[in-house]
């Protein structure tokens, strides 16, 4: 979340060109980031017609009104008069929670829209630049003339509402991995000892990334080393969020009451991923509960572990569409080998840890020619304090 | 090298504050990195009695004008009537391999010459202030009312003549390490397999830094399995370099006339490590060779290893000033683990080789508690395509 630098707004009638305006809604997008789910992040800029900026806008929450309504609001006919709206999805043309956004634009004086995506449903895609075309307003994808620029713009607008696009392309979970390692890419020591290696601001952007996904996953191993909280401790966020954990023989089910989880989070908000052949031993621990979590149960693959995609295809059904794996270095690795992770946020600390009494988040992960090494596509990086984070897409 | 982003030279007249004359002469310095050692860089700028930038120069090359000379040359006494003058070092008092620069400033009508560092060499430091002062110049060490940038200007006018601090404080060698990994911190694959790990821009940057040391020094691994030429390669520099190959006991000696290391550069700019034990058959395989490198003995430590400390000391009594170590895996971890490498340059790709089946450059350091960790002080992030590199100082 959050992959380009924030834009600040600029003053009224400072020209834009239409790449500055679309990356400037891209910008406003992300705002909507720890609120939206599983709505797509969307922002509007509205342009005069000089090319002046007028104002913007973006998709708030879930429900509330789209990214163009609040652009649009509270400005005259007289302003918006030849006006240029850039958005980053197509204008919705359907009815939903709120009114179509293209028939609401097709009323106003404007002269153009250009959006960023065509609306990714193949049923409804042109359906809202067809109203608008019909209302006698130019209505177009964006592109550029700087083919380069064009190219990173249209990443940006993918990347945006990428797990909306997963969601609605692949009808499965969007899977986020952070991880935080010394430069040398260890994440613990042998010993198990772990806390901390990034400092305050990763840790707080963190907190920020926990609330931009639907849920948290966790293996069994962090449970019982750190006994974490899980929860989102963010200065400006204030959210309740849904916590994964997997622990396919439900070893640790036994202690869920004296859990710091158990204790943070509404029982109906933590999902315990256990097999589907451990049910009868399940029943007769939850028995014993004074709080019992969700139990998911998942079929097992041939080593006998929990099938990742079997165990996200249940989470999609419960309704979750994006989770950000948090660790430690076995969950992460078996994602990585599955090859089920979209995004990666891998955060460095400037220490060496050393392999040698060390644990890397790889550690099951073999690859014997490079040619088959994995790619980080898009990667960007940011710093925080000491600190630097490379984010990017796996899959 | 370059360790902060290169600033370009303002218009004649801008107004600058100390903080960004010092800072410009910090960049300027740095212009000078692949052709001053064992010199310091130095970088001066000048501004005019209103605070309007006139010049700025470099110590260029070995042996060559001072920066100060640089920047002060083929401008009047008109223009320099109250000039400041900003020097990253402290003049020099002494005649050289050229005429002192305090006392070439004390002729001209300077008004006050802020300088960065104290002379490091205590028997002279302050005596070219007190030749400007003597003169009617002011003459003082470099601060700012602002805390936090004083100490960041500091940290790089340290930095920009580290290896110079260091050898004139120590009277040691100073050692760069670079390595390229994934990011998850792997050099090369368990079949040997590493190249290319990073991308072209990475690679060519590699090739000015080799230009910034005395010698690359490699373990006789990377010369077994890459065959590398370990020459400069790069565009805009032409420079022979030396070479420092550590094989303890002299085994790919015998292979001296086929390496392309041989064939590429002169016998002389090859120094070959091995114990002194081996001596004996070191000298037979010598005599069998067309060229023969030169050979450097060093004691073995308790388990039988060259001491690199006592190979650093023989490398410093031979010239050699710097030295960047290249690697493989085994030989930057003994300079991990001894404590000997005082500047890391960690080249990572945006891609995930697996720990599983690779090799980490940190294999055998071993860590058992975490506040044992080794801190990169002073990181700076640079990117290069899709690659980044942190640096920073180990010791």
């Amino acid at each position: 979340m959050e992959l380009i630098k924030p834009l600040s707004i600029p003053a009224t009638g400072t020209k834009l060109s239409p790449e500055q305006a679309m990356k400037l809604a891209i910008s406003e997008a992300y705002k909507g980031a720890t609120r939206v789910s599983p709505n797509p992040l969307v922002g509007a800029v509205v342009l005069d017609a000089n090319g002046g900026f007028i104002s913007c806008g973006h998709h708030e929450f879930y429900g509330g009104p789209h990214a163009e309504v609040n652009a649009l609001k509270n400005l005259s006919s007289e302003t918006l008069k030849g006006a240029h709206v850039f958005v980053t999805l197509e204008p919705c043309a359907h009815e939903g929670k709120t009114p179509s956004c293209a028939k609401m634009m097709a009323k106003l004086p404007l002269k153009k829209v250009t959006f960023g995506l065509i609306d990714p449903n193949p049923l409804v895609a042109g359906q809202g630049a067809d109203i608008l075309k019909n209302a006698g307003i130019e209505a177009e994808v964006f592109s550029s003339q700087n083919a380069e620029e064009e190219k990173e713009i249209k990443t940006q607008l993918e990347e945006v509402c990428e797990a909306f696009l997963w969601n609605f392309r692949k009808k499965k979970v969007f899977v986020a991995l952070k991880m935080a390692s010394s430069i040398d890419g260890q994440v613990a020591l042998k010993s198990g000892e772990s806390q901390w290696i990034t400092g305050p601001q990763s840790r707080e952007y963190v907190h920020y990334l926990r609330a931009c996904y639907d849920a948290i996953v966790v293996g069994k191993g962090t449970i019982d080393f750190d006994n974490p909280s899980l929860n989102i401790r963010h200065p400006e966020i204030k959210k309740d969020n849904k916590v994964v954990v997997i622990d396919g023989e439900g070893e640790l089910l036994y202690r869920f009451d004296e859990l710091k989880l158990s204790q943070v989070h509404a029982a109906e908000n933590i999902f315990w991923c256990v097999a589907e052949e451990a049910k009868e031993r399940v029943d007769k621990t939850l028995s014993k509960l004074k709080k019992t979590p969700q139990i998911v149960y998942v079929k097992t693959n041939v080593g006998g572990d929990l099938d990742l995609e079997a165990l996200l295809a249940q989470l999609y059904a419960k309704g979750l569409r994006s989770v950000m794996v948090e660790g430690g270095a076995m969950t992460a690795s078996m994602f990585i080998s599955s090859g089920l992770a979209n995004r990666l946020y891998m955060f460095q600390a400037p220490i060496i840890m050393g392999s040698g009494g060390a644990r890397s988040w790889t550690e099951t992960v073999r690859i014997s020619e490079m040619k088959n090494k994995i790619h980080i596509k898009n990667p960007r990086y940011l710093t925080f304090g000491n600190d630097f984070m490379i984010t990017g897409t796996l899959s």
